[in-house]
């Protein structure tokens, strides 16, 4: 199997065009579309071939408003940290879009799966938590190239999220995810363009050993 | 900027070919590919457009034989976990092509990274790691696009790899990647042909709640 020039051009303009999602549109996803975005996560590489993920999709209206208030209070004691104008501009900031997302997804992984039989991860029992991280940006993608955004809301307490969801006590919470029609495609980032960082990094700088 | 019915069908190939790879040919890896491939990684999701990912390409012969070695005590370890049949088919498996891959590249994340002033990472700081995660997927993906595989190494103590390659201390180890031609392109997963695990998985499996 051999990829091209433009099947590469294409996938920068997926990982360029690809954003964290905050401003949702109210049209909603279908199941299939949601289903189709879970089973392509059986692509992504996990340790041993362990397979830990466990997607929840959240519909009941009193779990999602759990959801948000939890969102809700944990952003406010984030937002006590800053001050001066750091505080103004984030505050001012709208870091997720659970209540207007029609899809919340909420990924945990299984610390007791079958699979994999502890291959590969004795000495590194995190690569567990970075195969489902490796899922969820494979549904990212996925999602992304079919026109669906997705936002990654990080700024909730585990402990409190696995109470709201009721989840089986051998899963930890990785990541709750909003899905749904973007209301704008853009190339710039949301936390550029609202002046809390800037595009130059010493990330892409090569160390050598 | 819309994506197609042919590229998402290109998409999910690509998904579908990206192997683990364990055995690489001979052949060099051009120094402008692996800038590249690290310069692809600045258009993944970091939390807080915080960019903690390091890459450290290890070239130097001695630094290679301790990481060897050092691969080679933890994978007798684990071996060692094993017993009967399971211990055989463990033994008998290739893990990893460190000594074949034209290019080593060890992946850390920075804990003090001068960027993102801690967003959406106060309540889950393993954010800071999943964003590295999400860096190398992207290489790893855009890698197989260009006919280039990669294979991840866990199988090593972290500190010890924090020793060998002398790395700041306020860096954290997430991934050591071998990055090589592969010397077969294939669908299957190495460990499924190896008879460790199956293709079946409850992983794709959507709760509800």
């Amino acid at each position: 199997m051999r990829f091209d020039d433009e099947f590469r051009t294409e996938l920068t303009q997926l990982f360029a065009w690809r954003r964290d999602v905050r401003r949702f549109r109210s049209d909603p996803i279908s199941d299939e579309i949601v289903e189709q975005l879970i089973a392509t996560t059986a692509f992504a590489p996990s340790v041993g071939y362990s397979q830990p993920s466990r997607f929840v999709r959240v519909d009941s209206p009193e779990r999602r408003a759990q959801i948000i208030a939890e969102y809700e209070r944990c952003n406010g004691d984030a937002a006590q940290t800053y001050s001066g104008e750091q505080h103004a501009r984030y505050v001012a900031m709208k870091l997720a879009g659970l209540r207007e997302a029609p899809i919340h997804l909420a990924v945990f992984l299984d610390r007791e799966t079958s699979r994999g039989s502890g291959l590969g991860r004795a000495t590194m029992p995190e690569t567990l938590a970075y195969s489902t991280v490796l899922a969820i940006h494979t549904l990212w993608l996925m999602a992304r190239a079919m026109g669906i955004g997705v936002g990654w809301v990080s700024i909730l307490d585990p402990e409190v999220v696995i109470r709201i969801l009721d989840v089986p006590a051998q899963w930890s919470f990785v990541a709750y995810l909003c899905l749904g029609y973007p209301q704008e495609e853009h190339l710039d980032r949301e936390l550029v363009r609202a002046g809390w960082e800037t595009d130059e990094s010493e990330a892409t700088r090569l160390h050598r050993r």
